[in-house]
């Protein structure tokens, strides 16, 4: 387990190192750095592992300033490790809104205050992204599609970086097509696949195609469906997600602005798709996958399916059962949340 | 033009056709269907043109209702031709605060009402999408990059067509960054080509790559560039768009999360782009260009540079230089408008 659980000894001396930057830390100066929940350490002693944010861009280093600005936050004008340096897990979800009710949900879940709390949006300078913060706990919106969450991440993985976080586990929890499976079921993330069914994603950097790999972690994965057999409330499954970069055409729905298919084409793809594995089909996985392993941070992709794409492809379930199926990420990941810091 | 203007007199029996539906109308009959401002005709008579929205998706009449999931709003929960039937002008930018901002400033621009007046957001039941109207103009945000530009448009087109709307024009005022240009200046979009400097979208739709057409109207770009100069305060060319699918590493930014290549590659590429005319680097106008060219909407990308990216990659110009920057593509749409509409 990535994340260290903490005890009140004083001087417990198990050295742990960095994954990336191999530099030791004694447990005591690793509590230091993560001054997280009140947890207690493994009776059999500890072997922790400190995991700092992976950093691939020699060039930050030699800027005067970070502006992060599409979060209207920066290393001068904020103290980031100050605001930021005990964050442990960060969720990330499309819909501010949803992130706002999260961190409510969270808080009260850990113990940490008033879930009917005002919570301030740190990001209030701009409209780009909302976030909230409760204890350990970051929540952060990202949008719809690649090009907003990798924004989102970018500055999310300098910010994480620049405040010195280590041992950060990112969720991200949001709604999706399902293929297959009843309405309101849970899918965990196995692999993250391209409308042509490859676990890849692409980006063209300077004219050039660059092919990044959206594996995510496994064991975070059985962790999670644990969490979930223990909750007993809803269904999950671990599968893979189809990432596409349009929710009408791209997703062969026959309800856009455009269609040039059939129905039994649009049928036919998708069956292919759940052939290959795909449990659900969602805007984001892809890019979130790529870019958290880049970074050495772990990751998990937990949507609900809001419908069923073999059988329509218009969400028309109650405004009361759509709440429902969406708190059930929320609630997977808050259990699973608690548990690893055993509140 | 295809603004048809509007007098008082009754019983005026031009007949129009409508571009795609070859339905004629007559002008009263127009007049119903465009309640818009009061204009006046041309005193030699009007050789008007009505251009429905062309619907290029067999589906959609089969349907007994049509929600729009992404903006709240519904063929069978609203009467979208008595809410949206008189739209001529849509203006769609990324941030919801600036086209909130862009709706109380043309209503004070057309004498609609109180610019400092709240306009209630009509999608006030989601947080996807902004969206305001005063009198023939609308104003909707799209977040940022295509596929998040892409839903909404999807489900804008759908709207127009299901309100009847005719002859509209759709607008994206957006910020962007500039190459080789002073930072301030707008670029009135010719071509919005892709990170390979290609004029065309892709788009993978069924497990085929779709490419897209993604010119724009010349006749309305060089309308604006005329606004321009009519209003004489700011440098306004007209030029090439490259729109990519990342903001840090797809446009060559030194200052991402990750970084692979050198000050001096990035600026081969930077100057790559200005030689293949692009003047300006921003996140949705191809996917813009290709939806309104399939819907037969006559459409404009006008954004503002905000650095000159052979100088720098971050924005460090003050609030308010940047809130004066913001407020150019604004004032040139609008200026645009009045003329349009002869207020």
């Amino acid at each position: 387990m990535l994340y260290c659980k903490r005890n009140n000894q004083e001087g417990c001396s198990v050295t742990v190192h960095s994954h990336y930057t191999e530099k030791p830390y004694s447990i005591t100066e690793y509590y230091k750095m993560a001054p997280g929940l009140n947890n207690k350490v493994e009776k059999d002693g500890v072997s922790a592992k400190v995991t700092s944010i992976h950093m691939s861009n020699p060039h930050l280093n030699s800027m005067k300033e970070d502006i992060l600005y599409h979060f209207d936050l920066g290393t001068v004008s904020h103290d980031l490790p100050a605001m930021f340096g005990d964050v442990k897990f960060v969720c990330v979800g499309g819909s501010p809104w949803r992130m706002k009710s999260f961190i409510q949900y969270i808080a009260g879940e850990l113990g940490l205050g008033d879930p009917n709390a005002d919570y301030p949006n740190i990001c209030a300078g701009t409209d780009r992204y909302s976030m909230y913060k409760a204890g350990p706990v970051l929540s952060v919106s990202h949008g719809m599609g690649i090009p907003s969450i990798a924004i989102m991440l970018h500055e999310l993985i300098k910010l994480l970086y620049h405040a010195k976080c280590t041992n950060v586990t990112v969720l991200r929890i949001g709604t999706s097509g399902g293929i297959g499976l009843e309405p309101g079921t849970v899918v965990i993330t196995k692999q993250s696949v391209d409308a042509l069914f490859k676990p890849q994603f692409e980006l063209v950097i300077l004219g050039k195609t660059v092919v990044r790999s959206t594996d995510l972690d496994e064991e975070l994965a059985q962790q999670l469906l644990q969490c979930s057999k223990e909750i007993d409330e809803f269904k999950t499954v671990i599968g893979n997600t189809m990432c596409t970069t349009d929710f009408y055409e791209g997703q062969a729905r026959l309800d856009g602005a455009f269609c040039s298919y059939t129905e039994k084409e649009k049928l036919s793809y998708l069956k292919d798709a759940y052939e290959a594995g795909v449990k659900n089909i969602e805007m984001e996985s892809s890019v979130f996958a790529a870019m958290c392993k880049l970074s050495g941070i772990r990751a998990a992709v937990v949507c609900v399916t809001l419908l069923n794409r073999l059988e329509g492809d218009q969400i028309s379930s109650s405004h009361d059962v759509l709440v429902n199926y969406q708190q059930r990420p929320q609630k997977l990941v808050g259990y699973f949340i608690r548990k690893q810091l055993q509140v």
